[in-house]
């Protein structure tokens, strides 16, 4: 393909999701290298997974100690420093709320920052950030007026958008994350790196 | 490591997982090329996923959509040949005790190409190895007598080996397949490959 005809990839991702960290680390490089653009969705798993009949991997049985295991060690294998945080998973709601907010009113890279920042709050600092404090703090950090921050996810407007996102995503078949949708091919998972990379090489296969 | 002080992989399977046919078909050579040595391990998916409060991935909404999907894309991915069977999953425990009868009583080599032509026959050919007569035809084609292959599997002694089988690998903590053991480490689906690959190169990370 030419150069500027090219789709982004549209990535989704949930605040407390930790193969949606590791996914979000090595995304732009890779994208970089292939002349593609990033659009980031923000979205809930406790939606997509309620639609799915699915929970998350962490709260199955023998799956749940695996999972743990796993995604330390796949990392490790993307040389991606990480910490679980003590409390996991979390409601990100507010997180999300502002990353939607940031998209509209200041675009695209604003949003990415924020989803950068927020995913290693998470998963490198042990931040929670469904508590409003550390939320704040977090925003403060990232040049967000904390009481900006704080009316924003408490504002019907950024929480209907939101559940806009979430619905808009569950009608496309979106059941989990991080989730890549490329030239309309579905990638689920920090796992599917190998598959993405050769698509965008070399196209379909 | 040095030659001859390895331990093997163990592979644990299941006759009507599609992931698991794609790793058989490539388990072999990349073992090989780490002079490592493969234990297969016919399990039973449904044994498993009750342990897990787990479904096949088909039965999901949403996600059984995307599997169908992924699942011949990652075989394209491997460049395996695919075709998914027209009724799948299917019970698969006839085909799993004529697997450990062989181990028992033929060895390693015999149980793995018995399992290569089990997964293959699945889904390369579309058989239903749930159905009697498509079972024995394909034990005659692997060189098992058709009367013995059914003896085998209405026997108790192969329906409690089987039984123990799962409910060891349960203990071990597998809750789907393909899994691999490597010195003790777990890995779970197709998709490790490229940790397994790294693991057996340079060890643990």
């Amino acid at each position: 393909m030419l150069r500027g005809m090219t789709t982004p990839i549209d990535f989704y991702f949930d605040f407390s999701s930790p193969y949606s960290y590791i996914a979000n680390e090595w995304l732009d490089a890779l994208a970089a290298r292939h002349d593609r653009s990033v659009r980031r969705h923000a979205i809930l798993l406790g939606a997509t997974f309620q639609a799915a009949e699915l929970k998350s991997p962490v709260s199955y049985p023998l799956k749940g100690t695996y999972s743990m295991r796993d995604f330390e060690r796949s990392a490790r294998f993307e040389g991606v420093p990480c910490k679980l945080p003590e409390v996991f998973p979390i409601p990100t709601q507010n997180a999300a709320r502002i990353f939607w907010w940031l998209a509209e009113t200041c675009g695209e890279d604003a949003a990415a920052a924020w989803a950068r920042a927020g995913l290693r709050a998470v998963f490198v600092h042990g931040v929670a950030l469904n508590d409003a404090a550390a939320l704040k703090a977090l925003a403060m950090q990232s040049g967000i007026a904390p009481d900006e921050a704080e009316a924003v996810w408490n504002d019907p407007v950024w929480k209907a958008r939101l559940k806009r996102e979430n619905d808009q995503a569950i009608a496309a078949g979106i059941f989990g994350a991080p989730y890549f949708v490329i030239d309309g091919e579905p990638f689920w998972g920090n796992d599917r790196k190998p598959q993405i990379e050769r698509w965008l090489a070399s196209g379909p296969f």
